[in-house]
């Protein structure tokens, strides 16, 4: 089982305002970047409450017919988007790698803050692609934070697009 | 008179750890990354008082002969390296512009965290070379504090380094 992240940070690494605000990516999510050829690879979404309550209010819902599992330590009632199966469990992120990998599943995709920071502490993500938008926010949700010792990650590859996204992929050594 | 920034940072957008150190640096500064080209086209330092305590306790005077401006709300004793001129300045970011460019001073290098953070609040820094190690502090000094607005720059070039450097260049729009 592989995990990854895939997401866009501000220049000072926040994924969103404080209030969970994204007006300040470029509209659409930018130029294309890479995000359809990565969704193609990915079994299965893990995000948290937070996450899905945001995403739930986009225009789009951004995981296409992708299996959306929902971390919770609360039963929740909600609609799932037509054409989506969304699953809300209460469990340790190793407890959902296990479930997942029993069900199949090969590549997760792990999306909002606090669930890639428990992943990441867990050491079950090995792979983090991070698009910077030029834009300094000053506050705001942070993609990192504490962490018990320092996680020195290996730079696989960087790109830069024209309207001046930067986007390196990083691997976790296991 | 032209003022540029030229750091790095953890991927987690910190300078240094919390009580200043830089252990987390590769060593020696890592592989060449344009420092000494960049060095080459500075006029002077403006650096704060904290980061010229910590300067200074390096086994190596990082600024080589270029005059070095210390803003600090207090006259201090200190005995600056053979070979360097330290000016210890009380004065806001846009005074000690003016009096370097009365100098005949084209070229300003602003570093540190609260110093970096000040000059750009007060719209005095048009360029910032920012290279990201590949390691996740968790904690530290961050480069980039509270901003007043959103801070959009112009992303100018991005380059990846063999060691796992990424440095990216951005313009600060008048």
């Amino acid at each position: 089982m592989k995990a990854s992240v895939f997401i866009a940070t501000s220049l000072d690494g926040f994924i969103a305002r404080s209030d969970g605000a994204l007006d300040w990516l470029p509209e659409g999510g930018g130029e294309p970047h890479g995000y359809l050829e990565f969704m193609a690879t990915v079994d299965a979404l893990v995000i948290g409450r937070k996450t899905f309550e945001t995403v739930l209010a986009f225009p789009e819902w951004p995981y296409g017919t992708k299996p959306v599992i929902v971390l919770s330590s609360h039963p929740a009632n909600f609609e799932a988007p037509p054409g989506t199966v969304c699953t809300i469990i209460d469990a340790t992120p190793a407890e959902v790698v296990d479930r997942l990998a029993v069900q199949g599943m090969g590549h997760l995709y792990i999306d909002g803050g606090v669930t890639i920071q428990r992943f990441l502490a867990a050491g079950l993500i090995q792979r983090l692609i991070i698009t910077r938008v030029p834009v300094v926010l000053g506050t705001g949700i942070p993609l990192f934070g504490p962490v018990a010792r320092d996680l020195r990650l290996t730079h696989v590859t960087t790109r830069a697009y024209p309207s001046g996204l930067v986007q390196s992929e990083y691997r976790v050594p296991a």
